[in-house]
């Protein structure tokens, strides 16, 4: 199996040797989930935490009309899960579901252990990570707080712009927090080069 | 100088000998804050990661019509700081006020790296720290969407009993995003045991 992604992913903020690599392979489980499957649903525990080599994960929950709500994308490259369901063996409150074919690597939570008993590197690894994610969380609030729909429009596609080209805009909307229409308004703005406020 | 509560943090996550302890001590650098004075200004990089000793710090920043919203607080045992402009090395968004005469324990990033670098359970340490920290952070989002003031209340009490009890009302009124007036509502509620919703 090919994890070079993952070795990629990792390398950005530790140095593996060889065997640690093989350690890190003999840990990891690889599955292939066909699109529109779901990894976790609302009310299960989380088993696992996820990096994506190929495909995209899409996070999201159900309102009382039955509206989905998402909550986050992840596309290759990417670490992902429900860490608070996972930490705490408690029921998830999202759902994460393939939004394409894809291939993933998960680890439980006794894998993991073990990985960061033999390869202590990982504890700085997943520190870094979880440091990242706790300051993309915050950014996230505070431009929710800060920012206007079109602005936090203008930030997505420029942070990540992958993601537009792959995911339905009902989807977007939803995660920008406004209607389909309005987003599409916000693009057809932002090809006539105007903005709206 | 005494670090016990501060060994007593570590040791509910990871357990340091008597050499590990020196060095965790021959790094940090103890000063006293007397009440009211500033160890973070907005504009200004945080230079340190902060462990509270004894007293209590305050996080807030000031708006345009220059009302100071309270965005956390910080008693003995806690650690603190502003983790984004500590590791961006941006100019902070937020204040950092000691509330009461205090003793914090600070380290530089610097001095944090040589801390991992002899003692490399601190990477776990940080770890586990940051991942609760995500939690809460996370936790304290979803409230905020779900839960009505008067919720919000009895989650601060309970978690925090301590706080409420040394802290001006319109402080905690406003970490809570309602007035000090509606807050004196609730209080005299709880008291006579009615809830408001």
């Amino acid at each position: 199996m090919d994890l070079d992604i993952a070795f990629k992913n990792i390398a950005r903020i530790v140095q593996l040797t060889e065997n640690e690599k093989e350690i890190f392979k003999s840990l990891a489980e690889v599955i292939t989930v066909k699109r529109k499957t779901h990894l976790l649903r609302e009310g299960q525990i989380c088993r696992f935490e996820y990096f994506i080599l190929e495909g995209c994960l899409r996070s999201y929950y159900t309102d009382r009309s039955l509206v989905e709500h998402t909550t986050m994308f992840a596309i290759e490259g990417w670490w992902t899960g429900n860490l608070k369901s996972f930490v705490r063996n408690t029921p998830s409150e999202f759902n994460l579901v393939a939004q394409e074919n894809s291939k993933v690597l998960r680890f439980t939570k006794e894998k993991l252990e073990k990985l960061y008993a033999k390869v202590p590197k990982f504890e700085r690894f997943f520190r870094v990570l979880l440091q990242n994610r706790l300051l993309a969380t915050q950014d996230r609030i505070s431009q929710h707080l800060s920012f206007t729909a079109s602005q936090r429009y203008l930030q997505f596609i420029s942070k990540y712009p992958q993601i537009e080209q792959r995911v339905p805009l009902k989807h977007i909307a939803s995660y920008l927090g406004i209607t389909a229409t309005y987003l599409s308004r916000l693009r057809r703005a932002r090809m006539n080069n105007k903005f709206l406020h």
